[in-house]
């Protein structure tokens, strides 16, 4: 499995117009300048993507536009987890088609307090009814937000049942202890474990994983991509520091809208700054402070405002 | 606004063939059996539908099917809130196009801690662009399962922008001082409060409210009606303690499975006990256990295994 997506991935967030609607163009510049700018892959349709606030087509309709306009689809991990079983299938079966190096899945999210033995029908349904060989799985654990965990003994059955498709994990629960679980218990079963912040990228690769799929990369990935090339290296510990330390100033704000808020200050181009409702977009003076601070941290986007084709 | 819809409403089951596709002819002859048995309307696609099991589409065709089987659209009240703006908007039309009494709306619901300010504006967004005179929405407030709750303030300010389009609210809080709070504040205001569960039905008609939403009115809506009919009458309490003796048997079990297993044990149509993942049908002996407790109890399903039309 070495031709496997590794490294810094990033939840792409998703360029709304004025009248809330995606924004093909905007969308496709700033996924080239990822690729060009440290991210080894890009996990659109996560939640820092506002994917949840997308429809069905609008997801499909935006995946095309960034593989017709030359994002390779080895380097997509879309996001396709649904609440209806159904819609899942439908987005899986056409990343798959498209090419989509994997597809990042949320277990269904609206009913809380299912068993194991339920999301176990429902991931396994998924994988038989896209029945390609080509579908790569990667669960995505996010408790704080789907209030659905992924447990450990469910990992265990999937990856017993279907070896070739369940491929990896983001475990974005922000408890390091399970992610440590999660790699003492399968990184040795082809398993590939990403951390859900690059907070734990340092942390996860020097316990066997193999990157990060984190909000930040949207801002930061250079930085992060360093972390992740050099995690070997006696300067492993100084840069994470470095990284932790730009998402301290990150966090202190609603995490989406600020991302939006530094793209579109540093790529001069306030636009991005929309989100989609229940999102609401920064305060003015919250986005002065944001950028005050970051810009004090010596933080930068480079290349951003040029034109990335 | 005296032809607003009143009463007992059943969050209809959604039965599905043994792929997994939902059935119309059952649906259809349910929604009929509910109707002549004590239902004054039909609160289909609420959580105990499954509803966040089925996709836009699927949503739209039962509906439809209902209608064009002779369900008057007067009576229905159909789930319309998704997690995205355009998934919201589109069903919302849809039902207000046939002529529906009413939409149930849950808050968007993925993400989580979201401002009232965000919620407003997805309500808002939803209702301007619905455009529609005829809409009658009703908020979802179910914080155990949304985990998104809808709180005073918002009620006041969305009464406040769209007096006309906001009708009413299904409180499944489970927290009698939250419903009693909503009641207080507005019930004189052309705002109509259903309890979302017949537990509080007594309660709630004695402060100014108009009935119940109930998971429970599937399978035993005649004994619910009683106490809605009766609720100033000497014998309201001793029907209200029939109907919560009746739910609290039923509360034993997960309450999807156990609706659906009741329907087919008393319908005769066993098949009635499939379920979408992520949820699972009883055991044998949960369900044998069920029937048993109940048929203890008196309960009954009368007609329900005769073909009601």
């Amino acid at each position: 499995m070495a031709h496997r997506i590794q490294g810094v991935l990033s939840p792409v967030v998703t360029p709304f117009k004025r009248d809330l609607s995606p924004d093909p163009e905007r969308y496709l510049r700033h996924c080239k300048w990822l690729l060009a700018h440290g991210c080894s892959g890009l996990a659109v349709f996560g939640t820092n993507s506002e994917a949840n606030s997308l429809s069905v087509d609008e997801r499909m309709l935006l995946l095309e536009a960034l593989v017709q306009g030359g994002v390779p689809a080895s380097k997509l991990m879309p996001g396709t987890g649904m609440c209806a079983l159904t819609d899942t299938v439908r987005l899986t079966a056409h990343a798959v088609k498209l090419g989509c190096a994997g597809v990042l899945m949320l277990p269904p999210f609206y009913y809380k307090g299912v068993s194991d033995e339920g999301l176990y029908r429902s991931f396994a349904e998924v994988i038989e009814r896209v029945g390609d060989a080509r579908l790569q799985l990667y669960l995505y654990h996010i408790p704080p937000v789907a209030q659905v965990p992924i447990s450990l003994a469910l990992i265990g059955r999937l990856l017993k049942a279907y070896p070739g498709a369940v491929a990896g994990i983001k475990d974005s629960s922000g408890d390091w202890n399970n992610t440590k679980a999660v790699l003492d218990a399968y990184a040795n079963s082809d398993f590939d474990v990403f951390a859900g912040s690059e907070v734990f990228l340092l942390d996860t690769m020097r316990a066997g994983g193999k990157g990060c799929i984190t909000a930040t990369g949207n801002v930061n990935p250079g930085p992060i991509h360093r972390v992740y090339e050099n995690w070997q290296k006696p300067e492993a510990d100084a840069l994470q520091a470095g990284i932790s330390a730009t998402r301290a100033i990150l966090q202190k704000y609603p995490m989406i809208s600020a991302l939006k808020a530094v793209v579109g200050h540093w790529g001069r181009d306030p636009d991005w700054a929309t989100v989609r409702p229940p999102l609401v977009e920064l305060t003015a003076g919250e986005q002065r402070s944001l950028v005050a601070e970051l810009t004090a941290a010596g933080f930068d986007m480079p290349d951003l405002a040029a034109p990335a084709s």
